[in-house]
C-alpha cells in the first residue's frame, strides 16, 4: 500500500518540515513527499523590539503601514515622458534601480544602460563619447526610489523615455515605469548596440503612442491591484512570470486599441510586440507595487521594509519607521538558470527594483501560485511552494487581496518585519533575471537567491538605536 | 511544534489517504491536512480482461490507441456554416449533444435550443410553430459525434451557425463546434428569446466574418494543442476553466483580426466578445479533443473509453474496440455552485458533450492544474486535486504533452479503461455546467458529478462477450 499511496500521490509537495528531519519521519515511512524548509531557530540575543522610547507600539505601528498597503488601489491611469511628468525631472537626471551609487562604482550592466541611454537621447554619438560623458560630473544620477519610479534590472530611466503612470487612488500618489523591452539584448540587461536602440525608438515613437492613445480614452484607467490577483490565480506571481497578466492587459487594452487606431498594420505590430513578451507586465507589476507601499513610507516606529532594491553592486532597503534612509550591503550572487552559452561565471551580481514585487506581497513571495515558472528560475514546483510557505514567518501579515488557490486561498505573505528577520534568521528569498557582467551583452538567465542580512542587521540597530 | 507544523502549511493537500482512513492516522496525529478519497477496493468477480479470442493483447491494443491519442496535433484551420462544410449535411439535420434521442424523449433544455435553432433559422416564427415542427418528423435529430462534431451542454447545431474546423496534422480527420455565446440565458443552455437570436445572428453575421478572415491570414492556422498544454499551467483545466486559454486565443489571432478588420469599432466589438466571455475557448478545447480521439476509434481489442456524452436524458459511451456502438445509462444529477435565485430543483440533468475534455485527457481529469476552478465548480483546491490523482487509477496512460505543475509536471490522466473502472469501482468525474430543466430559461450554475456505472459495465460486458 506503501507504493500504491506512492503511485498515487504523483509527488506533490505533501508535508512542508521545519527543524529536525524526524519530525517528519512518520510521514517519509509512508512514502510521503516531504519538503524539508532551510530553516533556523530564533537566532540567540536578538531583542524583541515591542514599544518604542516615545512610546509607539511596534506591533501597532506596523498594522497601521500594512493597512496602509492593503488599501492601497494602484491604476494605470496614462503615459508620459520621465522629462514630462515625474516630478522634478531635468535634461541630465538618469535614474537608475536600487541605492544611490556613483559612476565610478556602477556594475558593467548599469554603466552600459547609462552609455546606452546617452546614445539613444543622441548626447552622444558612441559608446566612447558616452563614457566621456557619464563620468564628466554633467549627469545626475540617481535611484529610481528617489523619484517614485522603478526600474527592473539596470533601470535606467533616461529623460525621453515613456513612463507609464500608476495611481494609487486611495491615497492620490502616482509611481512610474519604463515599458518593457523583452529579453537578451536589451538595454535594461546591459544589451548595447543598433538594434537595442532601434527598438526603444519604436517603443517611443509608435508602442507608447498608440497605448496612450488607448488609455486616454479609458476614463477609469486600467485597475492593477485587480489584474495582479487575477493572475495569482493563473499561475503567474508577477516578478518573473507575467504571461498570464501580459494576457489580461491586453484584452483589457485592445478594444481601445483598436478603436484609437490609425493603421491597423501598426495596430497589429503594437499587439504583435506585446503577445511576443510575456514579461510586458513587469513593467506595471511594479510600479503598481510602489504606488501601494509609498504611503506607508514614514510610518512612526514602523518595522516593515518599505523598500527593497539592488543596483548590481549593492543591495539596498528602507524602513517604514526611518523612511529615505538607505541600508545597503554587497549585492548577492543568483543561483539560476542559463541560456545556451551562458554560465555564472558570466552573472552580474544581484541588480534591479523588481523585488518592489516581493516587498509589496506577491512576487517571490508569491511563488506558490506559479509551479510553472521554476521552468525559468529553477528548482521544483514543491520549492516555488516552500519559498512562500517560508516567508510567512517574515512577513507581518497576509495580503486578502492576492490569494494563493494550493494553499487554499491564503493570502500572500505581506509586509517583511526586519524583527522577524533578525529573530529567525531568515532572510527575504528574491526571484530575478541575470545579467552579464560585462557591458553590453544584456540577459544571461534568471534564478533565485536570499537578501544579503547584513542590511537588515544594520536597520534592525539604528531603529533600535534610534527608537528604542 | 504540532501547530506551527499546521500553521506554516497554509493548509494545501497533504496526503491524500486510499482506503482505510488509519492509513493517514500518523499524518493527522501530526496536524497534517488530509484528503481521503472516495475510493473502493476492487469489485468481487470481475474476471480481468488480458487477451481477445482472437490473440490480441488488451494492453497493447490500448498501447496503439493511446499512441494515436498523443500523436495527434489538433489545429484550427478555418470556419464555415454547418452546411457548407459538415461532410453529409442537410438543411433539416439539426444535430444535439450526447447519445442518439427522439424529440419525445428529449430534455427540457435540449428542445428548448432545438426551438430556439427553428426560429434562428426562420424555420418557425415562435415556439409554437417549432414546437410543431420538431415534432413533425420534418426535422431530422442526430448526435454532434454521428458528424464528427461536438456541442456543449444541449450542442444543438442547425445549418447556418458558423463552426470552427479543427483538423488533426497528424491524421488528416476533421471536428467542428459552433462558437461560444457565453454564459446564463443562451441557447446551448436552453435559453429562448430574441435576445438570444440576436446575439446569435450577430455571431453569424460580425463574430464569425471577422474571425474567418483573420484565420484565412494565417497559413499554419492556432495550434490547439500547444495551447492547451500553455493553458494547463495557467490554472485552466480548459472544459470549466479557459480563461487562460481563451486569452492565449485572442493574443494569437488579434493581430491578424487588427490586419483584416475594415472598420475598427467592429473590430473593437470582436475582441470584447471574446474578453466577456472567459469559457470562449472551451469550443476550441472540446473539438481538439474530439480531432485528437477519433482515429482512436475502431482500434481492434481496445478497451479505451473514445466518447463519452451526455443529452440531459442519457448518458452514452463508446470503446474503441466496439466504434459506433452506444451504451447508456440515465444521466445523473450534478452537485454544484448555482447562480443567485436558482437551486438543484431547477437543475436539468447532466447534459454535453464537453465530457470530451475528460475523454482526451485534461478537463475535469486535469482539475489539479486548476485549482482556482473550485470557484465555479464547488469544493476545495485539495479535492481538485485528489480528483485528477483519482483518475489515475481509471486511465490507461498520462499525457506528456499536458502535464500539471503542482504535479511536479507529471502528464494528466490519459485514456479511461473500462477495465480498470470494473476493477477498481471509480468512475470517471466531470465537472459540467447546469442547465435550468425548463425550456428557455439557460444556465443556472456548475458542478461535479461521476458518470453513472450502468453504461461502463454494459460496454465491459459486450466487450467480453463479443472479444473474449
Amino acid at each position: 500500500m506503501t507504493k500504491k499511496l506512492n503511485d498515487f500521490f504523483g509527488k506533490p509537495v505533501a508535508v512542508v518540515n521545519i527543524g529536525l528531519a524526524s519530525m517528519a519521519q512518520p510521514m517519509r515511512d509512508q512514502a510521503v513527499p516531504v519538503v524539508d524548509l532551510d530553516w533556523q531557530p530564533p537566532k540567540e540575543g536578538v531583542v524583541r523590539l515591542t514599544v518604542t522610547r516615545t512610546g509607539i507600539d511596534i506591533d501597532e505601528a506596523n498594522e497601521e503601514a500594512i493597512r496602509k498597503i492593503k488599501a492601497a488601489r494602484p491604476v494605470l491611469v496614462g503615459m508620459g515622458k520621465a522629462i514630462d511628468v515625474i516630478p522634478g525631472y531635468h535634461k541630465n537626471l538618469y535614474l537608475h534601480a536600487g541605492p544611490p551609487i556613483t559612476w565610478e562604482r556602477m556594475c558593467g550592466p548599469t554603466r552600459a544602460a547609462v552609455m546606452g541611454a546617452l546614445i539613444y537621447e543622441g548626447r552622444a554619438k558612441d559608446e566612447k563619447e558616452a563614457e566621456k560623458l557619464a563620468a564628466s560630473g554633467e549627469i545626475e544620477f540617481a535611484p529610481c526610489h528617489h523619484y517614485h519610479a522603478v526600474g527592473p534590472m539596470a533601470g535606467v530611466v533616461s529623460p525621453s523615455m515613456p513612463v507609464f503612470i500608476v495611481e494609487n487612488k486611495t491615497f492620490g500618489n502616482k509611481a512610474y515605469c519604463t515599458q518593457n523591452e523583452g529579453l537578451g539584448k536589451v538595454l535594461r540587461y546591459g544589451g548595447m548596440g543598433e538594434d537595442v536602440y532601434a527598438r526603444l525608438k519604436w517603443m517611443e515613437n509608435v508602442l507608447y503612442p498608440a497605448l496612450d492613445a488607448a488609455l486616454r480614452t479609458l476614463p477609469d484607467g486600467i485597475d492593477l491591484k485587480s489584474m495582479i490577483a487575477q493572475a495569482l490565480h493563473m499561475g503567474d506571481e508577477c516578478h518573473n512570470r507575467n504571461r498570464a497578466a501580459t494576457s489580461l492587459f491586453l484584452r483589457a487594452v485592445a478594444p481601445a486599441l483598436a478603436r484609437t487606431s490609425k493603421d491597423n498594420e501598426t495596430l497589429a505590430q503594437v499587439i504583435e510586440f506585446i503577445d511576443k513578451n510575456d514579461h510586458f507586465f513587469l513593467n506595471l507589476s511594479m510600479p503598481a507595487g510602489k504606488a501601494a507601499v509609498e504611503p506607508a513610507e514614514g510610518t512612526p516606529g514602523s518595522t516593515i521594509v518599505t523598500i527593497m532594491a539592488r543596483n548590481g553592486t549593492d543591495f539596498g532597503i528602507q524602513l517604514a519607521g526611518l523612511p529615505g534612509k538607505w541600508f545597503t550591503a554587497p549585492a548577492g550572487m543568483v543561483q539560476g538558470l542559463y541560456f545556451p552559452g551562458f554560465s555564472e561565471e558570466d552573472a552580474n551580481p544581484d541588480i534591479g527594483d523588481s523585488t518592489m514585487t516581493e516587498t509589496a506581497g506577491y512576487g517571490g513571495f508569491a511563488m506558490a501560485a506559479a509551479p510553472a515558472i521554476v521552468k525559468f528560475v529553477g528548482g521544483t514546483p514543491s520549492d516555488a511552494i516552500a519559498n512562500t510557505l517560508e516567508m510567512y514567518e517574515i512577513t507581518f501579515s497576509e495580503h486578502e487581496a492576492f490569494t494563493i488557490p494550493f494553499l487554499n486561498f491564503r493570502g500572500s505573505p505581506l509586509g517583511m518585519d526586519v524583527r522577524k528577520i533578525m529573530e529567525t534568521g531568515i532572510l527575504p528569498k528574491i526571484n530575478t533575471g541575470i545579467s552579464h557582467k560585462k557591458p553590453g551583452i544584456g540577459g544571461i538567465g534568471a534564478g533565485i537567491l536570499r537578501a544579503p542580512e547584513a542590511c537588515f542587521r544594520d536597520a534592525f540597530e539604528e531603529f533600535r538605536k534610534t527608537f528604542c
